[in-house]
C-alpha cells in the first residue's frame, strides 16, 4: 500500500465517520420527538459541531491531497466527490437539528397524535445515507442505483403524513400550529433523503465517468 | 494572461451563468404565482435542464483544470469550491422548479390572500445570491459579509408568513391545503436563501483560508 492508498483510505474512514454521526443524529433526533426527550434533542444540537468540525477537516484533507499527490483520472474524481459529499452530509446535521429544534418545541405541548409514518420515513432515509456512503467507498453502482429507488418510498410516506395532517387542521383548528410543525419534520426528513440520493448519483458519475444526475426528475416536487 | 488564467476565467463566467439562470428561474417561480401565470411556471420547470447541463459543465471543467494545470493554493481552493457552489446552485434550482410546481396547484384555485411578504423574501433572495456569487469570483469578503447577514431578514420574513398562514387555517379550514402550499413556497425561498449563505461562507473561507462555515448558527432553526 502507498502513502497515497492509506491517505486515500483514510479520506475514505473520515467521511464514513462523518456520515455515521449523521445517522446518529437523524436517529436521536425522530426519537427525541417520538420519545418525548429534550435532553435527547439538546444532545442532537450539541453533538452537530463534531459533524461540523469534520466537514472542515475533509475539505482540508482534500485539498491538500491533491495539491501534494497531484491525484489522476478516478482517484482525482473520488477526492473532489468526496468534497461535495460533505457538503450533503453536512446538510443533513443542520436538517436533524431541526428535527431536535421542533421536537423541543412540540415536547411541550400535548401529543397530536402518534408518530407512525415519520419513523418509518426516518428509518428508510437512515438507511439511505448509510448505503449511499458504502456505495461511494466501494465504488458500488449496483447500491448506489438502489438507493435511488427508495427515495420514491420517502415521498411517499411524505405525502401520506401531509395528508393526514392537512385532515386534522381542518377538523380542528386548535391543532394548526403543531401540525405544521409536524409537517415540517416530514419535510426534513425527505431532505434527508433528497441528500442521500445526491450522494448515489455522485457514485454512478464516480463509476461510469458520466452523469446520471439530472436524469431523474427531483423527487420533491410533489407535495 | 495565461492559458490558465484565461480557463480560470471561463470557469468564473460560467459559475455566473449558471447563477444568472438560477436567479431567473426563482424570480419567474414567484412571478408565476403572484400573477397566476401558468405557461411561466412550466417553463421555470422545463429550463431546469439548462441549470443541470451548467452543474455538470462545470464540474467536468473543474476536474480537467485540477489534472491539466495542477493548480497550487488559491487556485486550487478556487476551484474546489466552484464545484462545491455548484451543488448549492444545482438545488436552488430545483427549489425553483418547487415553487412552479407549487404555482401550478395554487392557481387552480382560489387566491387565498394578496402575496406581498413572499416577494419580498424572494427580492432578499435573489440579491444574495447575485452578491455570493460575485463576492466568490471578485474574492470580496465584505460583500460575503453582507450576505451572511441578509439571512437573518429572510428568516424573519418567513416566520411573519407562516404565523400569518396559520391564523388563515386556524380561521378557516377550508384553507388549510391552500395555505400548507403557501407555507411550502415560504420555506423554498428560506432555503435558497440559505445555499446563498452557504456560497457566502465559502467565500470567506477562501479568501481567508480559515473557516467561517458553522460558527453562525443555522438560520432555520426557528419556525
Amino acid at each position: 500500500m502507498t502513502v497515497f492508498d492509506e491517505e486515500l483510505q483514510h479520506l475514505k474512514e473520515k467521511l464514513l465517520r462523518m456520515g455515521s454521526l449523521v445517522e446518529d443524529a437523524i436517529k436521536h433526533s425522530i426519537q427525541s420527538l417520538v420519545e418525548r426527550d429534550n435532553a435527547l434533542a439538546q444532545k442532537v444540537i450539541d453533538n452537530d459541531r463534531l459533524v461540523n468540525t469534520l466537514d472542515v477537516e475533509i475539505d482540508e484533507e482534500s485539498i491538500r491531497l491533491i495539491a501534494l499527490r497531484q491525484p489522476k483520472a478516478v482517484d482525482l474524481r473520488f477526492i473532489t466527490m468526496a468534497m461535495k459529499i460533505t457538503t450533503d452530509l453536512e446538510r443533513m446535521g443542520d436538517l436533524a437539528v431541526n428535527i431536535a429544534e421542533r421536537a423541543l418545541e412540540l415536547n411541550q405541548e400535548p401529543v397530536l397524535k402518534p408518530y407512525i409514518d415519520i419513523p418509518r420515513m426516518r428509518e428508510i432515509a437512515q438507511g439511505m445515507i448509510r448505503d449511499a456512503l458504502d456505495a461511494f467507498v466501494r465504488k458500488d453502482k449496483k447500491l448506489a442505483t438502489e438507493v435511488i429507488m427508495r427515495d420514491d418510498e420517502v415521498d411517499d410516506l411524505k405525502h401520506e403524513v401531509l395528508q393526514e395532517l392537512a385532515f386534522f387542521m381542518a377538523q380542528d383548528p386548535s391543532t394548526v400550529f403543531r401540525a405544521m410543525k409536524v409537517s415540517f419534520v416530514a419535510q426534513y426528513l425527505e431532505r434527508i433523503a433528497d441528500h442521500a440520493t445526491n450522494i448515489a448519483e455522485m457514485v454512478i458519475y464516480l463509476v461510469e465517468g458520466k452523469i446520471i444526475r439530472h436524469t431523474v426528475l427531483p423527487s420533491d416536487l410533489q407535495m
